[in-house]
């Protein structure tokens, strides 16, 4: 019988960039570090860019030196880029606003797919809606951005807030932060998705990185249309 | 064997006035229009007022002429009065805000249970945080009872919002308005329960009545310490 | 005590579209024939437009006649026109693209409201990836569009292939068509969230009308960026 | 690229105290050491008191030696007191009942809270119905309070029964307690929310600090109206 | 193709009184008239009284006539005997105690297998702990049955101060009485099985007929060890 | 705008036999009549047949005459053949057993599916382990096809015991028959996916018409490999 | 402010044996070794025998040394005896029936109660029905004793089966063994709850101990009968 | 009281092969260690070969060095043989397709236990349809399979689109990869269950054990009906 190494068990994307726009990434939760090695290994003979998710900085620490080296990693957002990008200067299209400290983990990853992307953005934290004068003192930087990403846990009442104040496109993303009900997320998601403020859409519990993409998405059509 | 009619099923407890300072009340659902019968006789007889809740138009439909007549029915907050209490005047110490229009059923069954305990309140309805010019145009108002219930479906941002800029007692009442993940009103209670604002006491889904309850006895303590 | 007609239980956001530049719409589910009333009402004095989400057929036969001649209602997608707008004329932009025609009602729904806030849009029904034929031979006129709405129940499975090969803003609906473990629509919802396509918003189950307004969101930020 | 340290992710409400009249909080969990320095600096330099809560051992344990030394931390229930308050004296007003000794770090939360605000209160614990002369025994103590916090686990019998016999405001906590159907703390949340006696108004699971924020709203519009 | 009426698809337990010592019952929910008129045939063919439990008013008139007259039918517990068994004089072994009024419809399924199996019961409605006096008052009498079935709805407390009061055999019916979070009867179902006290066997929601059952399966082994 | 009949929303796989085996179907649910009239015509002029399956009495009833009499419709299966097939003579190779005769529809569903594909199949109904007498006496007649297909609701035992028993292909159907915690099928469904028989593979809820299509993509690989 | 060690959180029933016939008990889970250490010294002062249930080998591990000796602890079932009880003879009347060999910490649970209320009983484990021979050999065995308790997880088949080949009381226990849908044990204690077979009563997941109390009600009754 | 090594916890089946075809296997989980040595002992003085499931890295780790050496443990799939068999060669008449990378340790247990039971399969792997070419690139190769096994979590698209496309019969399994509404796997079982494609059996989810088990039924037929 093979074994695990023999068998020929990651098929990577490298054309994803040039065929829908957004950049080739890894979610390494659930892989091993030889798999971990051998996606590095192909990215490196292909001369590609990698983005890396959900590193638990355990699976970093396991990986080889060598690889270990050639990684940017953050260990609160869990992201690692492999060749890092050139950093974007000019305008920021996106704000991401968060309700409190405790979801700068989500935020971080949302901000650093954005960067690998080569868009800057603004980051506005800790402007829950317990205390309203956070957020209005706020507002009008918020507003001016096309794109907004609300990402808060427990409750989630912030996207609600802005979605009636802010007329750009609202993209929510609900984070596992809370305790007793609001554990894993699941009130911050159904908070969001029924939200009555309008047409706010809404991303998986805790996927800054998703919500990145959908921004790109967005960015990519406006270039389109120009 | 014993028919249903010969059971002996019902045993009111007239003694809760005087014990916990809460009236006597009966949930309708669930009950045969039998049922019903024998506990309004059981009233009659000890020359009781009782408040009926949950008492759909069908089940009042389905009562003798007699004892339609003896009650004050009404069909939005399908609550009833047998021995209508007398209105009270005074100071009213609640205020009942509400997130939007389709909460008027619950709003109305908090509301008429303090009438019948002969609590005065104060209504303001449909001022969600979608608009939140509505909300801030009452927000003094509302500050200025002591005791502040507040009713909301969907995601129920509402008495987060509430929370942060009000000082007073606050109580929550999620509603089962909504649909998708807002189906039964379990979203609006996960939210009020994980909100983000301090000190929000949650009661079941769509129980106006309990609120009702829990701000008279709060009303009962202010009354002892006076 | 007031009835329910002397409460002041109505405060529509009339200022909503210059606001965030979204129409002002009621949700029926849940309100009175009398509440309603009084919203169309409101309308009249205000020289307002006013579109009518989840408004039953029966909701909409109980309604006065004046009232029910003045609304142009699908009974499909459960919507109502007050004051039928301008079809648009022009580019559409938006793609609505669903897996089985049992998911119509909500496309109607979709298709209605951004005709009310006149925008066209194209729409390509009973696409699903069983057969996925009918997905390739209209792939080309999808991916033209920079936004595109994918309707979807059961598996949900439509919003991931479209999300792999499509380069623009994607929106996905989970209806709740199907039965057993899809019942309600909970498992494509959590498909769509859950989607190994990057980047795909997702609106509350059956909820049409709000991803128009999640389009419609888009389409004011491309207006700005021109 | 910006690093965390350089982010500005923390906005306290030094306002809260003065706009609602409850002491400024932090939930510890989900933030990092570096977090929760930066918020004990703040404090520092704004010359306030500030309660944590949620600090595990673990995470107090890796704050540096300076920020331990200043805390009154206590490990059960994972609270600490920053610029310790003096102790009230003075008469009780708050009754915490729990039901068994397994809800102790609770009862302690709600209890240490309370102290915080410079309330004192009486702590009646172990008294659950299983053994119902437990509760026979202590409660004229317990009614001779105008709030009574009632903390329980499992099937929460105990709020049911103390809300039959005592006339103040009542507050039910839900707690963890227990194994299979009770892990989590659900089945004791929707007992108290489902609870045969009237008015029991009810926090998240385990919210012992809500539960404290509650019972201050009150005891402040108990000041009010006096 | 066979068509329904040609399918053998009723095969009855005629040995079940013999082996196991309880009555064959058929549960009627989800059988077509039909089905049920070729049941009672096989029974009438094999001189043998049959117990019908879920049949709904609505099945009990689609009966033909012939088989409606040879049931004893009651519509509140969705009862029918086929072939009335003759009432049991003697004593009571057996308590039935409920909580409220609304679960009168389970009391009496359980009561009526009971009787369908020749053993008479004690019946005591409406105790529930809210207002314990009505407990208290008939403790002795309860406690003297050496089995004891309590049926309880929303928050079911009263199996838990019945179990540390009383020392026999406890079986807990939850019900489906309640609404929120109490709808459906979980809530009650997993405050039974999480009780703090100790020894009460639960049985699935609404089902008194398996409460009878269980309580006959004891009886029997009461029978064996004398 | 167009109207929803002038939409093109009906597109039909009509290579689905040849590309893959299966014959073509349509699942009614959620469809409109003149949804399901445009189906039957496509159908008509493509000279094909079609399975029509969910389709309730009330939505046949809705049909126009033509078309309802152009159909074969069960309406304890809710299905209906256009154009039916010629029933299959040979051998039997799919064994239908199922536990009670409340899931005779969901067996019809299935044989009817098969009947439909020409291939004919034994039915062996009211076998549950309760009484294990009934299904240890047609247990040889089982064992003899190398596909079994049990349909069980409740607490689904029936599939373990089999499995246990018998070597051939074993497909699961869960049923949504039963009540309390059986509501809806889940503890049927989880119980089959938990089986402690090894290789049991499990259908959605009360789809029979799954399993038949299980079975015929087994069928076909029979045939392949002769 | 009081120290924990300063309040009084632990009150033992010691009049339960005397007035339920059960033996006082205590769960260690959510106890702190304090509390523990209270509790035994509660019993030492008492002279009294105490069980002990889900005291982890990691709680026993932080017990002081001399009560550590004080106690006969076994690790599989976590339970602890303080002050051993003498061993019984005489007759078993309990039978301890279990599925697998993954139950056995359930199993001896149980048995380790009933032992210590001086009762002996027979176990038979790993009869589950995937082989149903080697319950087919126990069955005389098993039907033999007037109560059967059956301890199952994963799809709990087990009680079914026995239901219906048994006449005696029946406790079943579902147990949290197995993965996926299993998880937990949920699957296994709605399986039960659901069972085809009557009468059987079912304790929360994973709860020997409850099985046995369950079990020593009915054996008291059994006594008070004689 | 006897310890738990003389208890007689373990009856293995050693007539499964025999009686049904398949392979007798041990679930490790929740298993004590010497409960895994008495199964091997077993084994070897049976002189039988024996698959071993679910053994964790930490389960294997603590048997004692001579049953360790006996096993062909593989980390990954969390499998060992005892006794490894022959490898197959021959014709391989499964195909194992997986959606990512993430769920190889699921593919390697399915594809383990076919080995032991010596049949050869094929892998494809990491084909999920968010890049759509990488399946249509082997298309060919899986459609010559009579068995196709599809492994896919978070949204579980792959086997949908692989059922519209090929002909053989067809096994989904469910993985827990993924974070959110991923958790745990149930919306990939759930997507699967409910899937547009027909015909398509479900296994428990990370039932790779299963799935093979449910091919070797099938192959047993194909060699029965040859």
């Amino acid at each position: 019988m093979k074994t695990l190494q023999e068998v020929d068990d990651v098929v990577l994307d490298f054309s994803r960039q040039q065929r829908i726009g957004l950049p080739e990434a890894v979610l390494c939760e659930g892989k091993t570090a030889p798999q971990l090695v051998r996606i590095l290994q192909l990215c490196e003979q292909n001369k590609t860019a990698m983005l890396l998710t959900r590193l638990s900085s355990e699976a970093f620490r396991l990986l080889p030196g060598k690889w270990k080296k050639s990684l940017d990693f953050d260990p609160v957002s869990r992201t690692a880029f492999f060749r890092k990008p050139q950093m974007a200067a000019g305008v920021s299209r996106v704000a991401i606003v968060s309700a409190g400290s405790s979801d700068t983990r989500v935020v971080l990853e949302c901000q650093r797919t954005l960067a690998f992307a080569e868009h800057p953005c603004t980051v506005i934290q800790d402007v829950g809606v317990a205390g309203l004068w956070r957020l209005q003192k706020r507002l009008k930087e918020i507003a001016a951005h096309p794109i907004v990403i609300v990402v808060a846990g427990m409750d989630a009442a912030l996207p609600s807030v802005v979605g009636g104040l802010v007329a750009g496109a609202l993209i929510g993303v609900p984070t596992s932060t809370g305790y007793g009900v609001a554990t894993g997320g699941h009130t911050a998601l159904h908070s969001m998705l029924a939200s009555c403020a309008q047409g706010i859409a809404v991303m998986n519990i805790d996927n800054g990185y998703g919500a990145a993409c959908s921004a790109l998405r967005m960015l990519n059509s406006f270039e389109r249309l120009r």
